[in-house]
């Protein structure tokens, strides 16, 4: 019963239609309001979802995708914006994603809907998206693989994906990023706040953002001290930017910080590695997604209800009629 | 390649042999170490897992399973323990695990293996589980459904589930029970926590443990002014027993309690329908996480590797290679 018929309908069903065809080139060309539709498709997980997932597959894999986070008030929005003013400067193509459960403004929100990012919002090499965080995937937005696609397909050179660095969400951040921006402010809470949220582990540059305000040094020093007591197991060395991103301060050494961070991804295939097990997860995610959502659909027919009543009545255990669950909602 | 010849082979390796037939005779006559044995194994989640739960499954759906919960200090256990007197007194089998994060006790513990529960533990109608929580379902243990099936078909009249009522755990009880027990104590505070943890629409029996404590009257005032708030759709009135469980005064009042809830549960159906709730709810949790485990077993083979690869590669869309790890995964 498994395995049938159903499997390659479905499968030809994902091919690219003429018409998303000719968005995803017209993305590729970096038009504002392609992108835009892209990015609208796969946040809203409707059934063109896999269709643009598969059209999009073959033109991924170049952008440098950067995780900015930190605790609220270190400043992630202005140093971003300082960012993308900085690449655009040596002529890069930047996206940005703003995965933040505090924003006022949907998934469905549109391009340039930031009112920081109001300077680059006419920059037709900037593209900048607010996603709002749904779903069960911990604080990052489940859709942002998929817009992260979007945007490396529309030749984005860095994709800068900003999350408030709470909880979950900067584990969730660095399990998609190429390279993790872990921003510190001067005062020794933030720094401890951050040690306990496991961040420091997890950040290939630090940004001790405000580096004008009393304690900066101080500040710098702490995090030196912290990482000498870590074993660096990876042979990065990772450096300590001081910023002062509302004047634009210290950006290009940021930018200078996460080129070479790339550079080192890629020379010691540690890049490769990474989007290897990136892949891995997001195709289990993928999965299980999937068989949670074929059991859903089963509740409404009467496969699992009879399972169940057969488990209650003592004709079946559990686990078998798990098998036949998994039968029945077995391969596309 | 789904649906192969592994399924029908694995299947069979379902069916109880000899020896495990003979400790499932042993376990209904009441042997309490062969119930201990099968505890075990069910909480060891071993290779065996599925022959037991295949064994045991036409012996299951008579006891009735009561949920004891409530917040620390309340007298779950004095409660609990007290509860197995006067059922044993009334000649009834009993069954109790103990679902505790707190307890010192491991998984592996004993039967008979607590303290309070001393008195029991010589008594062959009584039998007594601790269990650690483990795992990821939340406060109770995943094994619990497995571990409550073992002495619903050890011939238990009742078993008591006892857990902490924090956080999640609760409601997990709730799940699993036909009855569900929530203990109060004198003073406001614990009222008002119950009700923020959604305890109070979860309940079908209160008690206000501790009556003998000033403030006894105002909290059952209070429990029944909050309950004149919420509608009750079931039809059911929800008793307040008061007890002072130390002293065994009121006990006798919450196992008439007990008993009517589980007529009424039965008069009106609703018992069935609580189970097969309940049936569908492990079948779906299992059928998840076999998937989990043999997607995992695949990390160690080339297939989730192989399919990340080719993602990175921009070869094959996240979905397509979901489809793939699917037919892999398949059906057993």
């Amino acid at each position: 019963m498994a395995g049938g018929g159903s499997g390659p309908a479905a499968r030809r069903a994902t091919e690219p239609g003429p018409e998303l065809a000719d968005l995803v080139d017209r993305a590729r060309r970096g038009e504002q309001r392609a992108v835009g539709r892209l990015l609208s498709m796969v946040e809203n997980a409707g059934p063109r979802l896999r269709e643009v997932a598969a059209a999009l597959a073959p033109h991924t894999g170049y952008a440098h995708v950067v995780g900015v986070t930190g605790a609220p008030g270190v400043g992630k929005s202005t140093s971003v914006s300082a960012l993308v003013g900085a690449l655009r400067a040596a002529g890069r193509r930047v996206g940005v994603l703003a995965v933040d459960p505090s924003s006022p403004f949907s998934g469905g929100a549109l391009l340039g809907d930031r009112v920081r990012m109001g300077e680059h919002s006419t920059d037709a090499g900037v593209f900048i998206r607010s996603m709002a965080t749904r779903g069960h995937l911990g604080g990052l937005a489940w859709a942002t693989p998929q817009a992260l696609r979007v945007l490396d397909a529309a030749g984005c050179d860095v994709v800068l994906v900003e999350t408030v660095g709470v909880g979950q969400s900067e584990i969730d951040v660095v399990s998609l990023a190429d390279s993790t921006v872990v921003l510190l402010a001067p005062g020794m809470g933030d720094g401890i706040q951050a040690a306990k949220a496991g961040i420091l582990e997890v950040a290939d540059v630090f940004v001790v953002n405000k580096a004008d305000r009393p304690g900066a040094a101080r500040t710098v020093r702490d995090l030196t001290y912290m990482m000498s007591l870590g074993q660096n197991a990876s042979g990065w060395t990772r450096p300590v930017v001081r910023t002062v991103a509302s004047r634009g301060e210290g950006v290009d050494d940021l930018v200078a910080a996460l080129d070479a961070h790339r550079r080192w991804l890629d020379a010691g295939g540690e890049r490769h590695r990474r989007r290897l097990a990136r892949a891995e997860a997001e195709i289990e995610a993928i999965t299980l997604e999937q068989v949670r959502g074929r059991i859903a659909a089963l509740r409404g027919s009467a496969t699992l209800p009879d399972l169940a009543k057969r488990v209650v009545a003592g004709e079946l255990d559990p686990y078998r009629a798990a098998d036949e669950l998994m039968d029945a909602v077995g391969p596309s």
